[in-house]
This record gives C-alpha cells, structure tokens and sequence, in this order.
C-alpha cells in the first residue's frame, strides 16, 4: 500500500490537533505538512507539547495551491467561510479536499448564507462536494475529491434518528434534539465564554433555535424521508472537555413495540463497526466514546406518551470531526473503513 | 417576633447541611435538634467542618414523637417511605412539619405506590398535605400543619411551564422536559454512579421516562390546566456540584408573539421575588442561582416549528429542596416570606 | 450605628464581585458607587446576573477624588500600579481606603521595583501604609487610612507559619511553601491559560521561584522573626474555580513534641474566629472554606526527618482578598470585627 | 515475533482497564484471560463499555497456577497483601510475572511490615524479584521473572531525583516531595473520600508524612546515592481524572549553574524515550502527559535559597502503572522497549 501524503491546514485547533493524534499514528499515512496562522514558524511540540519526542514537524504558512501539489489529500479545519475562498476547481486537481468546516455541507446557497449571514465564495463547489457522513453517503465519498465533513452535532442527530426517519416511524413534525456538548466544541480561540471559572459548574443552553449546525441536520433527514423537516435544536454547554450526548424526542406514528424500533436500526446499523446500538435498557454516556470513533446509540419508547426518546454519543473531536474526516479519507483512497480509528478510547480519561 | 424553635431530622445529607445552613443564619429561628442515623453521637462539625467555629451542635438519634414536644417545626430529611411512617397525627399536633421527601407529595395514593413500588404507610394524612410550591400553594401553606415540599426537578419544571399551561398557550399533550442536574442531587450516599472518576468529563441520561418526580409535575400542571396532563420527562446526571437545568419543549396552540408570552409570565410571576424571568434573549445558566433561593426563567418561541422552548435554572439544594422548605416555613409563621433568604448566593463557585 | 458609605473600584473583577457580596449584605454598609472600566454604563447585573432582583446599582467610571469625596471607604481592586497611581494624600484626608492590590504592601520601595518591574508612582505613601493582615496588625489598621490588603497565597502563608517563627520553632533558612490555587486566582481577564481545556484536568507549577507574593511574606515573617528571612514559594493552578491550600516545609530546630507546636499556635491564634486550628490528625481542605472568612491551619510532624509539615487553606476571594479587606473595614471604623463575614460558607459548592 | 500470550489479574479496576487498552493494541501480545472478583461471568464490556465492539473477553475467576500453565507473563493487578499470597516459585516456573502492586517492591522485609502493617507472605521471593523502573534497572529486568511494577507516585520522584542524587548535586537529607494526584490513584472501590462532591472543587493532603509510597522511593534512592536517604513525602487529593505532578525541591550542595543541573539530566536520560526534559523555563503539566507513556521532567534553581526545584508529571495509570508494566514485558520478552507505547497520548482529554 502506498503512503498518503496528507497536510493539516489550521493544525493548532483542537480539531487539527486531533487529525495530528489520527493521521501520526495511522500505518498508511504521512503527514506532509502543518500550517497555523498563528504559530507558523514555531515547532509543533511548542503547542501541543504531547507531540514532544514524537514528531519533529515545523508549522508553516502556504498557499492551499502550493500544498496542493505535494500532498494527496489536504485537510481543511478553518473557521467557516475561508475554506469556500480558498478551495478551487484546480486545488482538486492536484489533491482531495476533506473540509472539516461548513462551507460545503449544505447543498442550497440560500440555506448556507440564511443560516451563516455571508455570501458563499464558491457556490460552483456545492453540486461537487459530497456530505461526508460515512455510514450514510459511503459510496458517494469512494469517488468524491471534495468532502464535507459533517459538524459534530450533526453526526450525533442524523446517525441517532437516520433509521426511524427513514422508516417512517415517527411524526416528521414533532423531532426535537437537546444537545450537550463539551467545551472543546467551542474551539480553541480565547473569550469569557470559555473562561474555566464561567464555564466550571454551569450548565447552560445557546443558540437556542437558531444554531447552524440545524439546516444540516434537516438536509440530511429531509432526504432519508423524501419530504421536508423542520425541527428544533438546542445545543448546551456542559463543564467536560470532550463529547456531544443527544436526547431526541419523536412522536410515535403509532403504537410500536422495542423490538419494531430495535429492527430499524439493526437493519441499517447492524453491521456497522462505529455504530454500537446498545442492548435494551443501557443508555450512552460520552465518556464511553473518549477518544474513540464510536457513535452509541439507544432508544426508549415513553408508552405513558407515544414518544420515542432516543440518545446517541460521541466524542465530538473524533466521529464528530476529526476521526469521521480520516473515516472519510480511508474510503476516498479505497482503505479498509477502519483503518487507524480502531482505539477504543481511554477511560476513565 | 418570637424565635422559631426548629428540629433538622437527617441533617448530615446535603439537603439537611443546606437546612443546617439557611437555619442557622436565620434571623428568627433557633436550632434546637439535629438528628442523624450514621453520625448519632458526633459533633455536627466532625461532619460538615465549614461550620467549625460556628456551631457546637451534636447530632443525636431521637423519635420524631419526642422531638415535636420541643420544637415549633421539624424538617424531615429523609428517604422516601421513611416520613410516612414515622409521622403521625399526635405529632402534627405538636408541632408543624415540612417533609423534604416525597411521601406525602403525590395526592393519589395509588399513584406514589405505582411509582415508588412500595406502600404508603399514612394515606390518612395525605389529604391535610400541602404542596409546598410556595409561588403557587401559597395561601394554603400558611395554614398547613404537614407540608410536602417539592422535589427539585419538580420545582424547576412546574414554575417554567405553569403560566403558559394555566393560559392555554401550548398543547397540553405536547409537552417535553429535558433537565439536567448536578451530582448533589444524588445524595451523598456513596456507589459507583456518583464515584468521581465515573461521574467527571460525562453526562448521561438515567431513569429515562420513570423518574419518580414525573408524577408531581403532572398533578400540579393537570390542577393548573384543570385537564389531565401526560409529559415526558428526563433528567440528566452533569458534572458539576449543583444546580439544574430544566429546557422545556412544547407545540404552540396558536402563532404567538414574544409579548403574548411575557404577558404570562408577568402575570403570574411578576410580583414574584424568588422568580426572576430574563430579558428577551437572555437564557439561565445554574451558576448565577448557585447558593440562592432564586428560579431564573426565560423563553424562546422556535418559530419555524411554532414550537416554545421554556429554559428554567435553580440551585436543586436551596430552592429545589431546603431554601423552600424555609420559604414554607416563612409563609406557615407569619414571617415575611424572603426571611433568611435574600442572599445572592456566590460565583464564581 | 451610622452607616458606612463604600466605593468599590473595580467591582467586575472577582475581588469587586466578592466585595459587592459581602458588603451587600453587611448589617452596617451601604454601596453608593461601584466602577468599572470595561462595564461603565451597564447594570450590575448585566455583568453579575445573581445580583438579579437584588441590586439596582449602576456601574460608573469616575475618578478617586470626586469619589472619595461622598463616601467614608474606598475599596480598590485594581491591577498592581494603577491604585499607587491614584491614591494621593488629598483622597485619604477624604475617605479611607483599602487597597486589594499590591502597590502597597512592600515597605520596602527596591524590592517592589524589583519584584514588579516598574516604577512606584507614590513612594511617598509607603510609610502611611498599613499592612492589613488583620490578625497580626490589628491594632495598627484601626487608626490607618491606608490599608494594603494582602495577596492570596500571602495571607495564607503567613498565618500558617508566623506562631513558629515568632516562637524560633523552625530553621528560617529551611522554609519551602508549595501552594495550590484554584483557577479564580487569576482573574477574569481572558488568555488560553485559563481557557477551559487548557486549566480542566491539569496541575502545573507557575512563576517558579519568581512569584510577586514571595517578597510580601519574606518582609512579614521578617518582621515576626526579627531576622532576615529568604524562602522558597511555588504557586501551582488547581482545576477547581475557589481556594488556597499552603503545604509548608521547613526543618525544626530540635526535636519537638505534637503539643509543643500546638502551643505555639494557641497563643496567638487561640482566641482568632477567623483561625481554626484543627485537631490532630486532621487536616485542612480547601472545600470547608469556600465562601467563608475562615483559614483553616494544620501541621504534622515528620520524625523521620525531624521536619515541620504545616498546612493551610482558606477562600481566595474572600480572607484572601475580599473578607480580609472587609474585616480591615470592620477594625478601621470600630465595628465587631466579624460584623457580615460570621458566614459558614457553603458545602457542596 | 511469536506472539506473548498474556493474562490480567484484576482486570476491572482502573490499572487493570488500562492494562487491556495497552495490551489489546500491542502488536505482539494476545490477552487470553481477563479476571476479576467482583464481575465474574460477566462481558468485559458490560464493566468497560468503551470495549465494546472490539472484545468478546469473559471476566473468569482462576487460580494463578492454573492460568500460568496457559500464557506467558501474568500481569497481577490487586491490592496489596494479595500477590505475595499467590504467587510461588512453581507459578514463576511456568509464566513470568509483572505486580503491579506493593508486595515485591521493598527489598526489606521488615520495611514492608513496617509501612503496611502486616505480614509478608513470601519473603522467600523478595530477593528474586526485580523493581521495574525500566530507566534504572533495564538490565536486571530483561533477565527477571518476576518483576515488581513500581508505584505511580514512586516512578515520578525516582526518576525526577536520580540524577541529581546519583551526581551527588543535592544534600540528601534535604529532599521534600510535594505531589499531587488525580483521583484515579485512589482505585475504582467507593467511599466517600472519591464521592464526586466532596472531592470536586477541593484540594487536599492527605497520609501526611506515612504514605507507603515513602519507603520505596527512599530504597530505590538510597541506592542510587550509595548512602540512607530519608525524605519527607506529602501526597494531595486533585480534582482531576488522571496525572501526577511532582514538586520537589533540595538543597543544593553548591553553587551551580543551569547547564550543571542539565548535564546530570543529559547524562542519564539523554537517549531515553519516555523521559522528556524540557527546556529551560518550560515546565511539567499534567495535561500533556494523558493517555501517553511519557515523564516530562523539568528543573529550576531557585538562586535566592540555592536550592533546586524539580519538577516532574506522568499519567498515573500510564507511565505511573500499566504502561510501566508493558514496558517492563517489551524488556523481558527482547522486544523493543517502546513497543506498544508509542502514543502521543489524548488533549484535550
């Protein structure tokens, strides 16, 4: 098997850190390049010091063109609206893009500037790039040159509901996701909101209706239903560093049985290596997912009111980014799927 | 203003060190007996050691019986199953008492013993108990000789839903409570849930669609709607000390505007002390009631689902559990009701 | 009693926001201004929401000597150099004032320019100064008009080893304080070190052998053992928002027995509210602290090594900063010395 | 490579866990049995659910002879007082024998009964078994059958002081460590001193000059300086999962400079790979060590006092435990040492 070269542009985000942890320790991958806005210049040891002994690499500034070149496939974890301007039709001549921001994950230009209040630089890129959620789009992603990695919200929702959704077994009008998340989540940039004695013993909601991670969501859920949801969604910031837990509440369409449920998801998940459907009555918790690639999931149904309650977690910097985008990357250059993502995590960690 | 002789039974679990906290700073009342089944015979300060220095109580085992010859009011402190057997007429007699626990919460007898799996041992007094949700029984607390004071994922819940159920602005059968709670909320009884290192960097959903305190939000929203109402209801364990977060889901009966809703709200809440409802587009966060007796409401309507979302956060051990037992006991003494509570409680903490 | 009129300078800061607790509250104060460089112009409680429903106060900017002139006490939480910058003799023949900052706490005018690299801007002041350690200057902070509160890790450090220094129980060459700090110790201001994922899950040292505190306690301790005393102090950032706890080496003398020591510490701290010496074998922790004015002192003899263990813990906001500097208010205008700061703190938060 | 057939003894406390995450992804090893008193019959993933969809392991209970007829190297993961009733000279004729607890580390008889306060069972093995600090007793390792894993708090304060002893730069009746722990170290069995809310937001020492830890740093020492070393020891409670941070601090035989210090470092751990020394005025955090095999060690002379402070981090179940114990298997069974231990480790984790 021949090596990938790969580069990490914005690799001093947790997310670009992440990809650093997947891609070092991967058996089929280089690891060409690493740029940072911020630190070009410095050793990467210097800002994530857990890399001291282990690798050597410098953090530079240079044109996506320029990497283009000398790579196989670049990894993009930009803030949103950057990725859009600099990616371009030759850019994916030269080399696959796998875009862990949002620039390219929702297929309508609307949708993309309602939701995110800018103009999209690229809208000639939307019908290419693939939505890179893996267990969903598979055979699309084989092919594609330009993915976009789906948010981490979004991975936890669309895995948690794909399967009874797709199944019509519950009320399409009646979805509504509380999400939790870690703090890594909001990124790595300084502000009070992230300050350890505002954030330490708080819990709270934001974005209450309004977050952008809901237009991809209903995207993916409207296909797997051919016809149009809406839904609510409200994220939460919890005091931990890493994992996203789902709650999703659902009308049941009618009365149904655990096992009527449980055939949904074995019928799309049951052989599925990231997706652990776990047994009745257990229920996910993130720290089981820490580190890992793994998306759990499980569902209850609430009798008293015909609802389907169903809870899916992971680790919001692995399934949630940067483990689905080496997912991504292992199906894009026809490696086995789980290549380098088969750790179980760390626990308790 | 004659003191209040007050007796804490179960002071050594974190709601009776609450108790043993507001009680002691409160300025009309004097504790004369602090009982513990664990601790008998040890000084209070062996303990809880932040009241060294401050108070040379010991703990002693006592029959309630006994306790109530010498006290104005007893605090009950104490696991389900047990008040309900130990409290009886002869002693309501003697003095008045507010139930921490959950025995005489429910009205229908059938009702706790279907959800506690146990039988209830006083149904005779089940009728002469007052729900002590102080903002809304408030008037037939100052007359009560037993009070019931509501658990603390129930006090969030009722206050953030009761104006808009008892204004039918939302569909009855709609509604979805999504709370989240600090650990002190399990007690301080010791088990692998709440060890540190399985608790810390998690959050998990547990007793999904069976948690005990569904049954008391619905008889207190089905008297408020005057129709009988099923909810689901979910908690969540959050690595933190204390504080919950209740974030509330329901359909709109009809398009409203954010004034529409307010109006409510004012309504019922806007005399309301312990009640602070936000300004438009400020949410609760569990840190600004930590240590206090105030419930911090607010409400988004999701307009693209006609969908309201009602957030609500308090300190689950002051007004979730031992802050509103001394409300209770203000009302039930004549005090003026914010006696020995107006603190603003600490943060950062 | 008349009641005093207080200016808090800097009230957004965690030192203002404690300040504005405890004097809040206190029987015998009224806030009649509170600044803020940052906030002027908004509500209190926009920036403290637990001040919600509470207090009405307007955060403004003005300067000292207008301000001083309507009040009886100023109480200055600024960054170091600022307040030696502003406080001049004409404010003082106003108001008094307390000084959380560190402009004036050295005698010495060398060793502040050599510890804080900067010119001090009103050496003239250093003479008037009193050191406002309240159980070792209390007679001198009665009559001052300038109190210099002290740092932190200071007030820790000092009151757990000034009774064996004064008593010549220890080797004063030998003294090592190793202190762990939770995260508030740094401020409010943002920057990664205090980001949420750089401080949760993680104990480091910082300011090795450089700390600004070290010079203060060296000129205390001085003065205790009337020799000049060199030590070695290590600051460690703890993942937890409150509390200081000093873990204190140094060599005995000779060889001493449990009671010996405990002499020392009864004499001048037996009849202290604010000093809690614990019993044998029991030591202090950070948590029965919190939210109070208490320190809490311990030490353990090492036979082996015939070396003093002594450890201290106390609230950093408040006998480290906020309480102490009420408790200066208290002495300097004839109050009970514990009048508003009789507080028990709150377990668990 | 034949493939090392490998069983865990206590394979569900945190070590044991640890144990399986290391040896499950080791290229050269097979784990054929995991046991555990409390849990067996049950899954593996039933106890650690981060192993599900990667095991089908069974939790057996099996005599040590037994299982040492099937399997290579027995890691033994129980408290101490246990191992050294198990295991005997036929047990090591068969497997080898990695302890990961107390029993075999003291060469002296008579200081174990000491510190533990109980009989030794097998004083017979004492001579046999090697202490397993790879960096120090490489040689006597490779050859070993039985080795005794060192303790966490124990390979941090060795290795942070071998040089600096060995180099005689220090006094030796000078050395106090000041260390502080993650709550992993105190083991997966519940009591309240690991209740989440009473060691949250809390620091604490505790075992205050008597840690067992003491009289195995002292013996290893104590050899390495050719003389008797006694030390003061002082272990701390903090809030975190993992980590441990040693402060250390001695007085320095003479003046020296920074590059004196650094040659003794060099000299000895200049070509290893899990010793990271950090340059100069970059210290140890535990965060960088998480998850990964690695010590990061790091001085400073504090000029004012000539004395030398150490400081040195390491995750506590990694390099403090379980990875120490593979490390020790790739010595006795010639693989190469890093084998299986190469990870960067997890941050943010």
């Amino acid at each position: 098997m021949k090596t990938i070269k790969t580069a990490i542009i914005g690799a001093t985000g947790y997310a670009g850190a992440e990809l650093m942890r997947l891609l070092y320790f991967h058996p089929n991958v280089s690891i060409e390049i690493v740029t940072s806005k911020t630190y070009a210049g410095e050793e990467y040891t210097n800002v994530y010091e857990n890399f001291n002994h282990i690798s050597n690499l410098k953090l530079k500034e240079e044109s996506l063109l320029e990497i283009s070149k000398n790579v196989d496939v670049i990894f993009v974890a930009l803030p949103h609206g950057i990725a859009s301007k600099e990616i371009t039709k030759e850019i994916l001549n030269n080399a696959k893009v796998i875009d862990l921001g949002a620039d390219f994950r929702l297929k309508n230009k609307e949708t993309y500037e309602n939701w995110y209040k800018t103009e999209h630089s690229s809208p000639n890129l939307l019908s290419e790039a693939v939505y890179g959620l893996c267990e969903i789009h598979r055979e699309e992603i084989k092919t594609a040159r330009l993915v976009a990695n789906p948010g981490c919200y979004t991975t936890t929702s669309i895995l948690s509901l794909y399967p009874v959704v797709k199944e019509k077994l519950i009320e399409l009008d009646s979805i509504t996701i509380d999400a939790k998340s870690g703090v890594t989540g909001a990124g790595r940039g300084v502000n009070l909101n992230v300050h350890y004695c505002e954030t330490n013993e708080n819990i709270k909601a934001y974005k209450i209706a309004s977050h952008r991670h809901t237009p991809e969501i209903e995207q993916e859920l409207s296909i797997a239903a051919n016809d149009d949801i809406k839904l609510t969604f409200t994220p939460h910031l919890t005091p931990m560093n890493r994992g996203i837990l789902a709650t999703i509440y659902a009308k049941l369409k009618q009365k149904v049985t655990y096992q009527d449920i449980k055939n949904a998801y074995d019928k799309y998940y049951g052989k599925e290596f990231f997706i652990r459907l776990l047994g009745q009555d257990k229920f996910p918790e993130t720290k089981w997912t820490k580190g890992s690639n793994f998306v759990d999931i499980a569902f209850k149904i609430d009798e008293r009111c015909n609802r389907l309650i169903i809870l899916g977690a992971l680790d919001n910097l692995v399934k949630g980014a940067s483990g689905q985008a080496v997912q991504n990357m292992n199906l894009m250059f026809g490696l086995k799927e789980t290549t380098g993502l088969e750790f179980s995590g760390i626990f308790p960690a």
